[in-house]
């Protein structure tokens, strides 16, 4: 297969709107046009994330829409849903078309609203995912993610207390960069969280808290992609897809361990097989917080932490912009919010910046990272996504 | 890109069902697993088609779950959604990861309770799909091909009158195949109608009757694609996936003329100059037959006949099996049934069937063919999709 650029990227600012997903989608679509220097013509096939348009708007079939919309008329367009995974496997399918030579330039993203129906019908909806076994559990994502808090204090020995505290600064950080960030959700809020606001906010699911918690949000984001042979054509700055990765862990029950996701260890093993590279490589890193206990887990599941150690990270500023490894410089679900189905391919546009060195004061890492990672989660550990992009090509 | 082969399919016997989306996928994927003497362990990849799962069993994600369920555990898993062309773009997107390399040997398929909300929630929930501008204007799909008729009698001088009795002949044939066909929802029913008891069934927009539409159904199907080089280890009738097309027709006001869809003229054409084909190398259809007029439409749409000789073709019998080219010799849509997010792999299980000369006794064409189609549409002219398969390789 040959070699994959992305040439262009876009987002809409993170927040409640009025627009619909299709607007959303065609702003995000018509800025990384733009910043790819592509007209919609050029356009040969499109894949979009979209989780809760079905639900919310009653939306059928909503990718050829976004086709015509935004110009490319009639470009194969596909909807991938794979809830919080849904615009990292968009992206995947994308690079495996120009990867395989069937398309030269295409594009990818991803668009949602998840603010207007409200968390009690998100919840409901997005339950456990499995209406076999999974549905009438009564367990729900903050459930879930608190279990594994307490599960993470027994296995490790750690006190629940010590923990809540260290647990705290994932929140306290990513809320700083997303108060930084313009196009987050919580742009100039939160951004000086101290330990004990996190811990006496609103209680959720013991022992999580609101702070603890990633917010729902409103978005679309977007991607160019091209054949690398022509990417020069377009940019001088092209940022190259070293390894894609993913793996499905199905229902909860199935996992024994909540704290060692081996859909999480295996989709990043296979990012990394692919791109010939280790975590020692990755000098930045978008993950999925949708908690302050799962961007922990995520530390350690990746392998950039040993086991157990992943708190201590956080608490000591390893995963802070100038630490071992900056995680969500862009403020991460918890900061920048959360549009569903348009994450994966968030998380793509702020890497992207993050390579090329034009993000924001204060968020960009430095010296400017050659190669990132994105780590993206759907359901309890149910869909796994990554994807690795680097300033140069891949080795050989 | 290398040769792809089907190697094995699977079908679930189509009509109510009690059981889940997960359970109907299940089925069909062993079926399919066991035609190719494949093991679970050996799915690197899974792609799958579901419409309506999100909406009526609130299942969000069913991909990775599907995985699991049939024993493929971490193998990636993409839910694909494009209303009735879900299957078929699941089809061509896992197709595209083995003809790239990426994997060796994947699972795609559909799964589907089209039946268990009953029509008027489908209705609302499939509507026009687009609820930037479609979704509000009272259109339903049977309105939409009910205009498509009279639109077809004015403009080509044949009286509506005579038009009715010419795609009577539609749901004449396809109920006759369905009716032999032990999969299908109406097997033994329906199977001997005549020109009046199709006009005289009860209205559903006139001019279409009930028996001038498909019906909704439950299902699942399934099929097992592996790359060329290693076909002939599980099978001595190795399936070859000749050529994929796809295009996008966006909302229904961007169609000036319903009788010339831009999308399935633009779809075919792909699959036919990938295949290096055209219509005369044909010599079976299975056709999106949601009503008799679209059946006579994707005749000229595909150019098997000239436009406006569509309705005369199969009054004068040239689609029905011994015909110049037979279309749903498996009863299509109208006698097989449709389920919405199956329907398009449920395709691609009959005329493997019809390429090994495995189908039933009446519904097999003779000489068994050597290349086939599948013809697939979702939305108003939105999403279109192609797959011709054949008993050999692509020419070079």
């Amino acid at each position: 297969m040959r070699d994959v650029a992305v040439i262009g990227v876009g987002q809409t600012k993170f927040g409640r709107t009025d627009r619909t997903c299709i607007e959303l989608f065609a702003e995000a679509a018509h800025q990384a046009m733009d910043d790819a220097g592509v007209s919609p013509k050029e356009i040969e096939g499109l894949w979009t994330g979209n989780c809760f348009g079905q639900n919310y708007e009653g939306i059928i079939n909503i990718a050829p829409h976004l086709a015509w919309e935004i110009g490319a008329k009639t470009a194969p367009a596909f909807r991938l849903e794979g809830a919080c995974t849904s615009a990292t496997y968009a992206f995947i399918l994308a690079w495996n078309a120009v990867a395989s030579g069937l398309y030269d330039i295409v594009i990818t993203g991803g668009t949602e609203r998840a603010l207007i129906a409200g968390t009690p019908y998100a919840t409901r909806t997005f339950a456990m995912g499995d209406e076999l076994y999974g549905s009438n559990t009564g367990s729900t994502f903050p459930g879930v993610f608190a279990s594994a808090s307490t599960m993470y204090s027994r296995k490790y020995g750690i006190p629940l207390e010590k923990l809540r505290e260290m647990m705290a600064h994932v929140s306290i950080k990513n809320h700083a960069h997303g108060a930084r960030n313009p196009k987050a959700q919580f742009y100039q809020k939160y951004g000086d969280l101290k330990v004990e606001d996190v811990i006496n906010a609103r209680p959720v699911a013991w022992p999580l808290t609101l702070l603890d918690c990633c917010p729902f949000t409103d978005g679309g984001a977007a991607a160019i992609l091209c054949s690398a042979d022509i990417a020069r054509k377009y940019t001088d700055e092209p940022i190259y897809v070293l390894g894609v990765g993913a793996a499905s862990g199905g229902s909860l029950f199935r996992h024994e361990d909540y704290t060692k996701a081996v859909s999480r260890v295996e989709s990043s093993r296979r990012a990394f097989k692919m791109a010939g590279l280790s975590t020692d490589d990755i000098q930045v890193l978008m993950a999925h917080d949708c908690f302050t206990i799962a961007e922990i887990l995520i530390y350690e599941q990746i392998g950039f932490f040993e086991w157990g150690k992943g708190a201590e990270a956080v608490a000591e500023g390893e995963t802070d912009i100038g630490g071992k490894i900056p995680v969500n410089p862009d403020g991460g679900l918890m900061g920048k919010g959360h549009p569903v189905g348009a994450t994966g391919v968030a998380q793509v546009y702020s890497l992207v910046r993050q390579l090329r060195g034009e993000e924001v004061k204060g968020n960009q890492v430095t010296p400017v990272p050659e190669i990132g990672m994105t780590d993206n989660l759907g359901g309890t550990f149910a869909s796994l996504g990554h994807i690795i992009l680097g300033r140069s090509k891949r080795r050989r």
